[in-house]
């Protein structure tokens, strides 16, 4: 809700001065050295780190102990003791009477896990970052926590340093990004409830598990990105975020790299931090005046692996490709999500869908990774064509996420002399005539004559 | 071996005689009552049913407790008995000490095992028949084997008729014939060992546990389809091969439908039975002047399902389709194996292979079923072209493999007077000429013109 | 039934003439080389090898996957079958839904099995026997039966041969005959469940599956005593009784040896074979003209293992010595039973119980082992007295199974002059004096002046 | 040591004094309504209730996850993790690579589980009190405490609320007290581990963990008698023991009638806090001047249950009486422990040694409950007599835990005219004379005359 007025507000503002401060940014991938109060002004002020808005496409990684079940949802634990209808039963159907969630942690044994295959898929996706949920609302860490107590990854399941092995294999195979998600809540564990119970007016919790987890979850594996969710429930006052923040930016050993989000209390989503998630899938269409990202999953019902998806409930590569092509086009990122299995692979329609996505960002890459946004977000003229832009704003690319046929009339584009056009994959330029309705009309090539797959990006060249 | 003596001998005879046959008998679908002797001249005269021949397209199922670790192959124990290295090591790795092979069945749950969904797959994928594994090598018969002992599917495991379930889905919800898989020999059945100790001279296995194993499953479920294997370490008179021929064809319930493949004893490979298998994944690319099938896999490493498979080890939807296109061109039958897992549900990643090679099918079938071999199998000119014509031999489907561009010439094809063209999933003719070196010269329209993808179908109507 | 009719021919033999018999047996441990005919008039005219009846105490272990759920009953698998109220709800209540009793097998992983230790407590139990369940009615053999498949010890459950490492033990460390049961039936055994729906008209099961697993048995741990059982729903025809009896006595490698019981099929209980069983825990408390054996339980409802077995269910010391002290007085032999745990152990409470009868035995054990019956079993004026006497006749035994006071009277003495009487575990002469109402009575000491628990010996020495 | 120069200080005070307080106690088995302040001064002057000392004898339960591998020692966890040989390799030889302590929790079923069979036992056991291990240093709570984390038993396991089920049996089916154990350590406790690397210099663990979750047991289960253990790491102030104490003297719920003892802090065993435990198995033979409890085990090496324990690990019934006797004499209570099984029940042995001590107690009561100690508390001439009196001194009871034969001296007896004597179990006065050496000479009936096994109590009454 408030992300709206949010919106009623700066939309008057100058989307240009928004552009400068990027570029500014771009300058140098190195916050300058200033120190932040512990106070959303202060922190608000904090320019997002330049790698972020460039990387454009991360990976997004559910694993869990929800990961054993596999099924239905990584909210399986929480819907079994709502006695959701569904949970219930698989539970009855194949489990001995009184098997409970935290049973299935000893089977998340991760026998094929294997970081370096997983960097390399990634890299091959053509992803600039990675976020894996280091610990969800379950509270299971996927590394040996010295907080809490044999709910993690090293004492029950896989006997293995998750998260570490992952950041390990990310940062010496593959120039992406690492990052962490991080839930502040976890259901079940007593003193968050009691806290709860307590309106919030106690902080056990927030001060004695679940910050100090969280800096050891930095200080421990440095994440050049820290996904905050599960703030939902209770105001940014009850976790501390403002705090935290403080010192994740001042004092913490990523102070001057750090991206993080927007999930820090109740009502923080849109408003403050450093890019904006808004809700789960956020995809408005237009242009968002503060740097945000969809994140949003390649299995259209679930962020986890669910051993009896079909194929229909996957995304087709031309969904998934022109999900992002909005994205990128109204100024986010997206976060791609795959969720891998108990046993440490991630399910070979997912690795397609992710190289699907690789193989057209290698030709289509030029239009996306570094770009920023246009003065058009979509053309006025032809349904599915997306725009961004270079920084020097010397190149216009005009994506379009259906095959156009033979001719395609870009409304948006002024019919200017000299203006100059090919299309990424394809060899030589394309010729063009003024619309009759307004903007260009450009001759399309035959489909074999670009190496393209899924959405097609025409480069417009204007003079200088 | 013996099979290329076979060609030899054959490859004189008229080709076209054959043809005649295959005409004649599809001119019923029921093969003439007539009564053969157990004795290989008899059975060998008996014609192939029909249906077999037009199916084109079948589905292969490797199920079993080889489904359980699914990993490495569905020779999992065998592997692991002669102490192959790798796995060995999974085992260690992941058992306790002294974990056996038969103590994955109870594990053989089939959760998820929805024969319904299955069955729209293979409808969907464009099959004709399905072939699944009812008893592999390792003896796990998939459903209430009167004969032998807690060794199936009802007794440890799923506690389901696997095998009665998929037939009741398969006849109810499509139109598919119904095939079973059955291993004559059991690895480490006491009385198979025993039998080949004493070289073949006791027949106490094939007497007393194969043979009456057979006929019940011919009996219970009376396929359309028995697919032998298991066949090679024993002549046919030890098996009785002859005898339970005899059987099936005069006096089973399914006398007059069955089609059956050629493993029935060492050597018997390419020689005698029904349709010829050959080897796994036997295709020659020259016509086989037998009727045959390749059997072969989606994953290229295995028939079983992998859980720690990659998508390089799937073949691409291009792969298997001009697989296909290679099979039928040359007289064959494929049949395209897919391994379930042991919840019971077809990897989404050979789901949509399957959905792909249907959709495929969806456009270019003509060209597929009922057709038969034409009198070239590839074109002379131009690579990756395979032929196959209609019964009537008024049409010729020039079936390419590779996207062509804007010509295509085809050598094989007599520049004849009103010869027209058209490609399926395409509409109106294509302009032709003559080739210089021969054959004919087809433009080729934009690939946005037809709807087909992978593989495209030249249709040449020769004038009556 | 029919040995009632059998004691009524024999009680007006003369029963010293068994007893000629046995002593001449026990003149050689070797029975005389002859050669036996298949039909039971030979067969049952064979002596019974002379260490049978010389020993007296032997042990019985139920072992097997009923050992997994060791619950209710060895009978388990037979009564969920039936739908037994209580043991399907045990099933429901702590297994996942269609878990199945063969399921149970892999968990039958004998840890701790260690039969040094057994077979030390065995001798230090004082028998002189074991029988060891080496197959029951649930056709799981605690052997690598080469008969069969993956249904046995080695292939499931623990890996190891349970017959063959306590045969080693047995023989290796102790002076006892090492014994083997065997159900001749098994349930669930597909030809065992043809043979039985045909009335027992075939011989599948019993020609190539009883039998040759039995000879294999034999052959391979040449036991000095089969303890046949599972025999009653078919006759000895049906198995074959005689023919496997004739090459038991003549060609096999213990033919010289070898005891065995009367379950040969319907109706033999207590009529052909070698020593009678009769029912189960058969102890008529009069004599029988024909050895027998007392099979009887240390835990008074089952034979296997219980795990929630209670003190108050299991034979206190006191019930188990004066029962082996009325079955020897009566001519047979005790065969006790306790039941090992699927870890391989001997639950304590068995275990004492069984040093219990030893220690009694090292005290009173010249009353038992290699004593013949009385001419009277138990006395005739004092309730609980049983006799036995020696080889020569010159000492009587006087075995009193309540502690007698001050005082006993012995009415089936006769006041001889010159009689001396000792207590066994007592120092020193007892006095006596003739009985008013006949016999004798004789002054018994303190309680303290003898080491023997539970049961006292009066050996009565009769002047040469 | 500390304990011993307490000794010295102490042995110098009439003793006669202590005796004095304690029937003041008994008069009312209400403490006294008064505040204590959380000082040892004051805690230490609060009068232990008087059921207490009057109970004689309670039940020890050791029972947790341990019980689940029930392998060497309740420290499983400890050793397994310091890497000591013989846990390692049992793991290794019996678990799959990997497999981890809090794994065995799920196995922790007590599918058997029916606590008003233990307290049946426990009554027939003559026991007056029973305390269960409701935490023990693994941390696993057999209650649902809302402090921690899926780490107790209706999480994971039995689903069940051990302790709350057998507080109820014991309330309503006997008259003994209820007592808890808690460990106030808790090893692999994060905040545990931290406080222990700061050198207790922080608090965490105490202040949020144990307190709390010690409180919560008390108010919610109102136990009369609480075990502390797990105190010897850390001081009295780290853990806040006397904070505690006052608050459980003066505001718990259980303020007028808990007992406890004096595991609360490095050094306070046998110096602070209720009853005295000194070491484990403390039982010194001499008169301690300070109400105290030998803790001791049935089994002699463990406290938890083992599954691979022998007869000869087990106490003798003659050695648990006489333990509990000289225990008894020397002014201390006895606690009997037992290691119940993970499926829920009490093993047969331990049963039976439970059953025999209430067998002697039924019978030698007399001289136990409410019994005090006697100016001497074994004989001066005969080894192995060991005495109690009443409260009045009216009566001395002189407890011999060898069948003394036919006479026995008593040297600590002043041969008093007029003195009688009986023996418990038996009937009729017994003779005497003045010893030669001093004391008297008692003439000892026949053993037969007495119902007493294992130890025969003479009573000594003095005339008035």
């Amino acid at each position: 809700m408030k992300h709206l007025l949010l919106f009623a507000a700066l939309i008057a503002c100058s989307f240009a001065l928004l552009q400068e401060e990027s570029i500014e940014i771009s300058a140098s991938n190195q916050v300058q050295s200033q120190r932040y109060s512990p106070n959303w002004a202060s922190l608000d002020s904090r320019p997002l780190p330049a790698w972020y808005d460039q990387a454009k496409v991360g990976i997004f990684l559910h694993w869990g102990v929800f990961s054993v079940p596999s099924y239905g949802s990584a909210w399986f634990w929480h819907y079994l003791r709502q006695k959701s209808k569904g949970y219930v039963n698989f539970m009855k159907n194949n489990y001995r009477p009184g098997f409970s969630y935290p049973e299935f942690a000893p089977m998340f044994t991760a026998e094929f896990y294997d970081p370096n295959q997983w960097a390399d898929i990634f890299q091959k996706a053509g992803a600039r970052y990675v976020v894996l949920t280091s610990k969800h609302h379950e509270g299971y860490a996927l590394w040996p926590s010295s907080h809490g107590f044999s709910w993690n990854s090293v004492e029950v399941g896989s006997g293995r340093d998750l998260v570490g092995e992952l950041e390990q294999a990310i940062r010496s195979k593959t120039n992406l990004r690492f990052g962490l998600y991080n839930s502040l809540l976890e259901w079940y564990q007593s003193s968050y409830e009691n806290d709860k119970a307590n309106n919030w007016t106690t902080r056990e919790f927030s001060e004695k598990k679940c910050i100090p987890t969280l800096k050891e979850l930095v200080t421990k594996y440095k994440p050049d990105l820290l996904w905050s969710d599960g703030e939902w429930e209770a105001p940014d006052k009850y976790w501390g975020s403002e705090e935290f923040l403080a010192w994740l930016y001042n004092d913490s050993p990523v102070k001057d790299i750090i991206a993080t989000n927007d999930r820090w209390g109740t009502g923080t989503k849109g408003v403050h931090g450093g890019f904006f998630n808004f809700a789960d899938k956020y995809n408005p269409g237009v242009l968002v005046p503060h740097k945000w990202e969809n994140a949003m999953t390649v299995d259209r019902y679930a962020w986890t692996y669910r051993r009896n998806a079909k194929l229909q409930d996957f995304l087709k590569p031309e969904e998934l490709i022109s999900t992002l092509i909005k994205t990128v086009s109204c100024g986010g990122n997206i976060l791609v999500n795959v969720g891998p299995t108990k046993e440490g692979t991630i399910a070979v329609i997912m690795e397609e869908r992710l190289l699907q996505m690789g193989e057209w960002l290698g030709i289509n890459g030029e239009a996306i990774y570094g770009s920023i946004p246009w003065t058009h977000q979509n053309d006025t003229l032809t349904k599915g064509v997306w725009y961004t832009t270079n920084k020097s704003k010397s190149k216009v690319y005009a994506i379009a996420t259906h095959w156009p046929g033979t001719k395609i009339v870009l409304g948006a584009i002024n019919p200017v002399k000299n203006l100059s056009i090919q299309m990424l994959g394809a060899v030589g330029n394309l010729s063009w005539v003024d619309n009759a309705g307004g903007g260009i009309k450009i001759a399309v090539p035959r489909p074999d004559a670009t190496k393209s797959k899924w959405a097609w990006t025409f480069v417009l060249n204007f003079p200088v």
